[in-house]
């Protein structure tokens, strides 16, 4: 396996790739979610690229930027184990050598959910995507249901702006008891761990309700939030229902949806969600 | 030459073309001013495209949209008599299949002149512009210095997202009278024609104003100014000194800048520009 720093380096290396090229673009501390992509990059494409790259324009507190974890020792142990051709590992001045002036600007599918709670956030993940997109220029691009919006918003990045990547959906990774794997899990404590799951909990009672024939949307969330119920330590931002490619939140449920939800467990900020269908 | 309408049949004709390939976007109705444009490709690419798409999204009057000029049938004749391996002329539909939601925003050099004076215009070149880069995928793109804020937009874009193009300046081409090439120029009355030159008289005395020695903006304007003062027929809309790169109107002249300006001569929007150098 090859680790490329620079982006002229890289651009020597895709003149070489044997094509398809498949690509799992990351921010590392990589999980078994992340190793699901690269295993479906694997079984579809000749070559697999992976980058790790912690984008600064996408958060918005800085601390969590500033925290977020970067190992990439064992990123890179992690990929070479799992058959990837190249990590692309830029510094940060590679990527953003001067003031990033230039944006892509989403939409009306960035504006719920994830958009309404960390504004800008969007922005930033679909401009270092195009860039990801422009410096390894794959032929398809994996990503993981866990982060529904962002790939509703990724689809529809590349469908208005038409770029030549094929953006494919993989099945979210979870622990036996529910909980979603995400790089953030690592700030858990053993107690927030303990009650993570009830995430995943809320969102299956959501599920079952509309799988039961409930349709208003109020009557849903509030079978949900009964999980919470007696649990002061998780602090739900939002539950909603939405549109799984517009992202648009409904009032009924007339067909499949997405149920999504936010929520802090103690300093941690943990999403997650899950596709429901009415009888 | 070959004419392609539709994206799929484009990528098709990308695997087979010849690298490098260089790429001149169009609106249509070519003068001399895109045939040296397509000169400059043919000189210095193994293969040519043009593109020629009159695009909704950076017009800020539905009338100069409609009323744009769209000879395609001379057009592709322009292209075959200069050596054009292909030109994509996709309808609307091709381009803009649903509502356009996702955006390039530009930034501080998409702010002043143009950008004043028809807002959402760059919004419109920029997100155009990408989406033709990504279709046609040319390793070169030449755009002229007439439109040298856009120009600067486009690198700024292409610096900004990653974009592997490389953009190509080629000087504005000239009527014998010193008015700039614009396919709106045969918008012009005879009487319109006849005074359409002073744009270009303005411009050039601010430059000699500039050569001579003079820094200050406001001095250096009343000079260029005085070439309009006799004809009423000629509405100035801004005439301004700004940085090549940055497009930032500047108050003093300390090193090389460019003089810019739009008017209107009858129903027709005039833009023109010069480059000026201190003594």
């Amino acid at each position: 396996m090859r680790a490329i720093h620079s982006i002229a380096e890289l651009r020597c290396w895709r003149t070489q790739a044997r094509v398809p090229l498949g690509f799992v673009p990351t921010m590392g501390a990589l999980h078994a979610g992340h190793g699901r992509l690269i295993d479906e990059a694997r079984a579809t494409c000749a070559s697999v690229a992976v980058s790790i790259f912690v984008n600064p324009i996408q958060f918005n507190a800085s601390e969590d930027y500033a925290r977020y974890p970067r190992p990439l020792e064992s990123d890179l142990e992690f990929c070479a184990a799992r058959g990837v051709d190249m990590v692309f590992a830029p510094p940060l001045e590679e990527m953003y050598p001067q003031p990033q002036n230039v944006f892509v600007e989403v939409g009306p599918v960035a504006d719920a959910m994830e958009g309404r709670f960390r504004p800008g956030h969007f922005r930033g993940v679909a401009t270092v995507v195009l860039k990801l997109f422009q410096i390894v220029q794959p032929d398809r691009a994996y990503f993981g249901e866990k982060d529904a919006q962002q790939l509703a918003v990724i689809r529809r990045m590349v469908q208005d702006l038409s770029v030549p990547v094929e953006i494919v959906r993989v099945p979210t990774v979870r622990e036996p008891d529910g909980l979603a794997l995400s790089s953030r899990n690592r700030h858990l404590s053993g107690g927030e761990r303990t009650i993570a799951p009830l995430l995943y909990l809320a969102l299956s009672a959501a599920q079952r309700s509309i799988a039961a024939g409930s349709r208003d949307v109020e009557a849903i969330k509030r079978a949900a939030l009964t999980v919470f119920a007696g649990d002061p330590r998780v602090r739900l931002e939002y539950l909603e229902i939405a549109g799984d490619t517009d992202m648009q939140p409904v009032q009924s449920v007339d067909g499949p949806v997405r149920v999504l939800a936010a929520a802090w467990v103690g300093g941690t900020r943990l999403i997650d969600n899950l596709c429901a269908t009415p009888p």
